[in-house]
């Protein structure tokens, strides 16, 4: 049969335990949520929600084709000058998702006989970047400027570094300006996907390579997403215009893709000004990764020190990090579980993402739940 | 300087009359639109637009994290059984994009040792998820069941044929029920990318599948996208439930990517339910399509006779095509023009889509525009 070979992998999905299932939530989910990626609070916040509804009456349910064809809507150019505005940058070029903006920047800013040296944290859409890119990938260790310089030193001609700025898993800041130095010293370029820094570090959000100074420069590209601190849906490539033209005529998941639907762009414009309004949000979104952190570890509890706004706390097996986050959920609390294959380090762990909008209430609840159903 | 070798590469662009740009559009666009694949003319809809004002404001602006995590609302579940109800299939897995969904069904059905034949006419997303599949690609001349057979008889093992089921620059269909054969002969798995043929073929739009009898088989697996008849953005994945429960285990673009926001999920949503109460919508596109072609072929134009509702115009040169859809522009006619590197055989082409809710005095207009700008 076809497919038969699937069972197999079922079958041995099943036995190690490591079955995923959907889990689809009511509009009013009665948990408390320190799961989700909505860093500030805004994904239900009213004025995004009518900045989609109104991009949607305006602009239609879809942007109806290719950016280049009939997808840019004037609304996609004012959320691109806004985005570029904001976070500092020369141009911006928004994408149907942080995926299909990783997966642009990388093959475009790889070309045929260059080097990609990528950190071995990187987030899955880098990954496929480099696997479609048509330079050659070199894997660094995580977070080790000194492999990243010796891996430039290996190559001639055009080489880029590709790193998050913030490691989805662990929620640890990579060495930006020591990657930027290294990168600088052989003439390479920095590409980073800032997905968990936009919106939560940097002056008013404006995101981890502004905090590092790199705003702007003409060797550093940033992709983001939309789709976490901004409540909304795609994805975002900031640089250079020349690089940003770049993208324009050779990004295949630009080219071949339909453009952002004028919900999601209207979404995020509306986030990202009411983020402009209330530059506090994002330092609030700090504190409360900062705290739900001291709180852990002053209960006993193993948990990365957070640099944005996501806490990392280590489970004692795979089995028993499923069965944490299950006794989290019934006691009310969502957590994310992160756990083999999902993580390279082989490590299991509760993934706890600070939200602005926590209460300290909320925030000892949360504590309290989950010394309690500790395994 | 790190993108130095950028500069090179648009010089080359710029010399040879290749430079793309963008062109945003205003909500009220004075042009005829003939460009957009808004088959159904449904993107500007009111059902739609309130399909995803309404679900933004119940659910949310954003989904806040993957499908596994907090990313799946019922929502997603509701629109993913309507879909595959409607389809004729077992189960439907949503995506953020037609691009994301086909990237995870070739990469997941195509698993290491195995083969993937993959027609030459594929869409840049499907050849994308060949390059990142673990399986060995062999590209097969454009429509030919034969040497479908050929390739297939060369290998042992796990094997797919990928193919769209309408072409996107020709928008000629493929031979699906001889490829279907074709890889019963072998025990091959078929999947097909049916972007457009969704809302266009099969009894009431319910795609080529569905017309070839396909539908609902445990050996053929689908993609769509939900951002061209169904007026919004997102893709989809439809086949029986095992291969959908493989696709969420194991497919990096669903379990990496943040949900399909409820907006894109509400407008799909309300635009199938739209097609359902008005059948007559896909044959009416196929109607328009069909005039279209009969009236610039009289008229002497080298058109492909249409099998859903692309329609492609042969046009003298990549310079003469552009210059072509320019005069039309200018004319107040928007039609899009495919031409190198973004065709794979060279040949330069306007590409016209046929909507639903042209009128006949409409078409008229398009047709003695396109005769009257001839190159
Ligand atoms: C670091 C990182 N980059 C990129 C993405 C992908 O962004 P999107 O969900 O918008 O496709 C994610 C998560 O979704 C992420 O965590
Ligand atoms: C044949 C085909 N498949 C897939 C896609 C990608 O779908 P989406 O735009 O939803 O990413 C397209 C065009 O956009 C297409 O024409």
């Amino acid at each position: 049969m076809a497919f038969g070979w699937i069972d197999e992998q079922a079958r041995l999905r099943r036995r190690a335990g490591l079955v995923r299932t959907l889990r689809p939530r009511p509009a009013e989910s009665p948990l408390l949520d320190l799961a989700s990626n909505d860093y500030l609070g805004l994904a239900h916040h009213p004025a995004i929600a009518e900045g989609a509804a109104e991009a949607a009456r305006t602009w239609g349910g879809g942007s109806t084709g290719s950016r280049l064809v009939t997808g840019t809507t004037e609304l996609h150019t004012e959320l691109e000058r806004e985005l570029a505005g904001f976070c500092g940058f020369e141009a911006a070029l928004v994408f149907s998702s942080g995926y299909a903006a990783n997966l642009a920047a990388v093959t475009t800013l790889a070309p045929h006989g260059s080097l990609i040296v990528s950190d071995a944290g990187n987030h899955a859409s880098l990954i496929d970047g480099c696997r479609l890119a048509r330079g050659t990938t070199q894997v660094v260790p995580h977070s080790d400027p000194e492999a990243v310089r010796k891996a430039l030193r290996t190559h001639e001609g055009p080489a880029v570094l590709v790193s998050d700025t913030v490691f989805s898993v662990d929620g640890d800041a990579a060495p930006l300006a020591a990657y930027a130095e290294a990168c600088r010293e052989r003439g390479a370029g920095l590409v980073v996907d800032d997905a968990h820094g936009l919106g939560v570090l940097g002056d008013g959000g404006r995101g981890a390579p502004f905090a590092a100074g790199l705003a702007g420069a003409e060797d550093v590209v940033v992709t983001a997403t939309l789709s976490k601190s901004l409540g909304s849906q795609g994805g975002v490539v900031l640089g250079p215009a020349r690089v940003v033209d770049h993208l324009v005529n050779a990004a295949r998941t630009f080219i071949f893709d339909t453009g952002l639907a004028p919900a999601a762009a209207g979404a995020a414009l509306a986030a990202l000004r009411l983020l402009r309004g209330e530059p506090e949000r994002a330092a609030r979104a700090r504190a409360v990764a900062a705290e739900l952190h001291a709180r852990l570890t002053a209960a006993g509890h193993e948990a990365v020190r957070p640099d944005a706004a996501v806490v990392s706390v280590r489970a004692p097996s795979p089995e028993g990090a499923v069965r944490w986050a299950a006794d989290c959920r019934t006691a009310g609390l969502a957590v994310g579980c992160f756990r083999p294959p999902s993580v390279p380090d082989g490590i299991s762990r509760l993934r706890l993402t600070a939200r602005a909008d926590l209460s300290g209430a909320q925030i000892e609840r949360a504590v309290r739940v989950i010394g309690e159903t500790r395994p």
